[in-house]
């Protein structure tokens, strides 16, 4: 899926920082078409310097001088409030996405955000379809705008990546390869005095358990075994070296 | 739930501004703890300007030296990076926002995030348990420092509001206690010619993969550690021994 069909309308923004900040989460999230409702700052340096990646999207981003304009085109608008409205249902960012799935193969979906200061007005949102509530704490409910606008784009661009679950399956070492790896162990630590030869089995039990949580791979039990290879030869020169020696 | 066991670590943050609008990201999102390694800016006007409702956060900021003592009281760490590392698996915010679930109830638990320009470095991302990359295109995967917060922050939030699972928490060891025995590993692991002086990272960033998997628990880092301690005093005595009869 890709999202020709999805526009992000932003109404009244003060900010020229943040309509780069939005062209930019946009542009990370594979969206493209950006619409200006009666904005009240310029597409200026300081917009164009936060947008980096997403230049193209305010280079191509259309102004219109009301909502209603800017939005004739659209099928289905989804407008952004924080505040809670008692007459109508508000729905979360996630389930808004997944609808926007079924929709915007065929339809243009629009997306609306308000201004920094006050939001959209009650005649906006009358214009949209249905309200999306990002949920916060309830002590601090108004978010920044692009990162208002990133969280639906993020979530946009999540549905896209959902497929029927296949779950990865990683070859593990086995059995042979793994007791071998313990027998070596065993010997090694022996060598070194880890191991008390009246209870070995609680230590090495610990081990174990250790590594069965993490579910060796076959280059990892080798890499594993290779350290006490290296022990045991060197444990093996030093008691030559002591023979030669004494 | 909340967070009081989250933080969010920035490192080498160039941005005041961006230092604001992470501080007002979390409190929109109910997480009060941000540490900030070496930030490169000050904590000025316009971080509070950026901040507005999350002004306490920034007051509350603690600043270290380096990444390493910003998460010695954490039990488990998640870097974030936009490029793909071919030597190791990521998380996306999602699963790791269910997984912190389970782990912050009694852990300390870190979110990493580098600088605007560079990113974490390898050896910083070594210091992490995992490492998330935030879903974008492929065409523009870097992203705005605070919108990567944000979107941390709103999969935190999330996992909050679904159903109650009762998850099982266990403690693990502090990043405090696992350095100290990477540390004590690497100097026995040379000791007995395992580790080539030229390149020992390679290896040594193996056996903190495999150890890292096993996720280990306070009594498991003093037992590895207690090992390589063991190693260690064999080592010597063998010296010794050697020196005597020579």
């Amino acid at each position: 899926m890709d999202f020709h069909n999805v526009d992000i309308v932003l109404v009244g923004t003060l900010g020229s920082g943040n309509l780069g900040s939005v062209a930019r989460a946009m542009c990370n999230m594979g969206l493209a078409h950006l619409k200006l409702v009666s904005p009240r700052c310029a597409l200026d340096e300081q917009a164009f310097w936060m947008a980096t990646c997403g230049e193209d999207v305010l280079k191509c981003a259309h102004v219109f001088p009301t909502l209603r304009e800017a939005i004739a085109d659209c099928s289905y608008c989804f407008g952004t409030t924080a505040r809670h409205r008692r007459w109508r249902q508000t729905l979360s960012p996630r389930d808004a996405a997944q609808k926007t799935l079924g929709l915007c193969k065929t339809n243009r979906v629009a997306f609306v955000f308000g201004p920094e200061d006050s939001g959209l007005t009650n005649e906006e949102l009358e214009l949209c379809h249905e309200v999306i509530t990002i949920p916060t704490v309830s002590s601090a409910t108004s978010l920044n705008l692009s990162h208002a606008v990133m969280i639906i784009c993020y979530e946009l661009f999540m549905v896209t990546r959902q497929q029927p679950k296949t779950l990865r399956s990683t070859r593990l070492a086995p059995v042979a390869m793994t007791e071998a790896m313990y027998d070596h162990m065993r010997t090694t630590l022996f060598e070194i005095g880890f191991l008390n030869r009246q209870n070995p089995d609680y230590t090495l039990g610990l081990m174990r358990r250790i590594l069965t949580k993490a579910k060796l791979t076959i280059p990892e039990a080798r890499f594993i075994r290779g350290i006490f290879r290296q022990l045991a030869w060197y444990v093996k020169s030093r008691e030559q070296k002591k023979e030669v020696n004494s």
